[in-house]
């Protein structure tokens, strides 16, 4: 078989993307480019940057296209999609997890030989001094935006003394360079009401504002403030703070999403382009049918528990994943009926939690299969 | 990068369990031969056969070790998986769900070319055509079960009658070798109670109980009678219907089944083998630590929300996962304290999903790294 699968004979057969063998994950590739361009615009207007999330979909031809239409290198939280984004000749990579035991700081400064702005976080004084090292072995600077804690108990300082002190050992650090400070906080993101995502969004940046403020007044002003994210992309430049948005669901959407008022005078900017397609595998018995996408397929952990039905099935069926390979589509109307064979496309709730469960993206325009890229960076070390 | 991952050079080293970069998914070589040794002799004191679930872990390697353990070939939930078993030798392949499409219909003739004793289930007369057709298109014929539904409405017929006329059209059908029939319930197989569980698995066994009574009547006795499970591995031999039991999970064990009362004389016959280890990446604040290991790296759409601490962690710790790559563990006592760089070892809720977000097993003997094997059969199609 080939590696790219059963479906690599239909890329550029008319109408192909009805005949993909499933369960297939699909990228619409008209709906992201209009996503990637869509925030983009928003952008310019409200005067941040876009820090495209790589570790969304880990590929390199998406991270591409997200650079090219302006996005300042990406973030990723894993340092095997460092590794991955760099040898894509991504520049400006920001890896937003600590790198802490001493195989990955050799990792890190390897990578830091072949790569260009290279950007990692630190909340911790030990830390520092170990990426300070792997820095001047790499005979190249590495940059270092201190972790602020915004109250989600993750990563990050929490107390403003210490992040100064942190700050003061970056820039004391010989082939550290201060970059400024990154805070994400992501609980409120697809809160579906604007207005109350807004106060918690505002809410959420204090720690973010004052920190920065201090930063300043000890002259040690952040070139780069990273965090925010897709649900709060409206939100976030209204403080004037971020410098850049920690952006990467808005790429492919998710049901997550679907039902959030995205901004405040365009409630729907962004379109669904992931789908997983999956064909039916029994009708043995009345009001519904059994299909071949299950957990495996589509992941249901995080939000809604039922991936959205896109098209195939009669109004008003209902998709719920029932197996770890079989899911199942309840009629509205006990009469409704599909063949065996028939297929859907689904939506699934959780973007991330579904791609790494595939190899491959079946990449579509319109009608047609026009490519198949890989997941690039699913590698967990 | 070695495409096995940055432990390799730790194979065969002393201790070097320890030093694994993380997160990392471990395969403890001892538990899990246990655990086969256990159910294989526990099938031959009642009487029946193990089918082993190689969807589980979807291993070559270990499906061999069940079968060289008297394991009754494997069964498989994707024809990939299908195809990856015949192709790693292992003969008497049973795929538990339906092809019915024509391209994985011709994939299957072509891997029955190749194949020791593959058999497939249906549902459905159009797809036993369908089947028949593509066993005479490989010159060997495809064994076949009825799939009897169990209540829990996913595949399978609920009415006896609709059976015995789709057992009559397998034996009619030239190129198709009528083998038996197959019926699995599983919404009971993790309930921890033996007793209790032990009145739903008998009365969820109805069905084929009626239906296997009917068959032999009509001269049409299957041969085989596959179903069950590990849950129910000392329930289901009582009623002498089924021949084999689809046991998966007992292999390296995992959350879900931890308080089950696994059989009547011995509630423990299993032990985790199965655990990721994770690294403490920030302890900024008091109370609690941060780790590499969230949602992308042990499961938690299954069972319970929390991944158990196998090892590594103060007493009473719990671990919760608060990020797509991050975990959090929360201290008992707030004076408790892990130091950044600490490993922990955790048992996933569910160990199906958790594999499948990894390409490789670190295999350990004791302290020892003894093997790097992978996971080989992860395709969705």
């Amino acid at each position: 078989m080939n590696p790219r699968g059963p479906n690599v004979h239909l890329i550029g057969v008319d109408g192909s993307r009805h005949e993909l063998g499933t369960p297939a994950l699909i990228l619409d590739l008209d709906a992201m480019d209009s996503n990637i361009a869509s925030l983009s615009a928003h952008a310019t207007a409200n005067d941040y940057l876009v820090r495209p999330v790589a570790k969304i979909h880990k590929s390199v031809e998406i991270t591409r296209r997200q650079v090219a239409a302006g996005g300042y290198g990406t973030c990723v939280a894993t340092l095997n999609e460092a590794e991955v984004m760099v040898d894509g000749d991504i520049e400006d990579v920001l890896l937003f997890t600590s790198v802490v035991t001493p195989p990955k700081l050799d990792r890190l400064a390897i990578l830091n030989e072949r790569a260009v702005g290279l950007t990692v976080v630190a909340d911790h004084a030990g830390n520092v001094a170990q990426l300070g090292e792997a820095a001047r072995r790499s005979g190249r600077t590495i940059k270092v935006l201190g972790d602020i804690e915004m109250g989600s108990r993750r990563t990050g300082i929490a107390d403003e003394d210490i992040l100064v002190k942190l700050v003061h050992q970056i820039v004391d650090t010989e082939g550290l360079e201060y970059a400024g400070v990154q805070g994400y906080g992501g609980g409120h993101m697809s809160m579906s009401d604007f207005g109350e995502r807004r106060k918690i969004g505002l809410e959420v940046l204090n720690p973010v504002v004052s920190a920065v403020e201090r930063l300043e007044s000890l002259d040690l002003a952040p070139e780069i403030v990273s965090g925010g994210g897709t649900g709060t992309h409206d939100i976030d430049h209204e403080l004037g703070v971020l410098t850049e948005i920690q952006a990467g669901t808005y790429v492919v959407m998710d049901g997550n999403y679907l039902d959030v008022d995205m901004r405040r005078d365009d409630t729907r900017p962004f379109s669904p382009a992931l789908f997983v397609r999956s064909t039916v595998i029994g009708n043995a018995q009345p009001g519904f049918v059994v299909t071949d996408a299950g957990l495996k397929e589509v992941d249901v952990v995080l939000g809604m528990n039922h991936p959205v039905i896109q098209s195939g099935a009669p109004e008003g069926a209902v998709y719920s994943v029932v197996g770890d390979d079989m899911g199942r589509i309840d009629f509205a109307d006990p009469s409704d009926h599909l063949d065996v064979g028939d297929v859907v496309d689904l939506i699934p709730p959780h973007c991330y939690q579904t791609i790494i469960m595939y190899d491959w993206f079946h990449v579509v325009r319109g009608d047609t299969l026009v490519d198949i890229w890989p997941v690039d960076a699913k590698a967990t070390w």
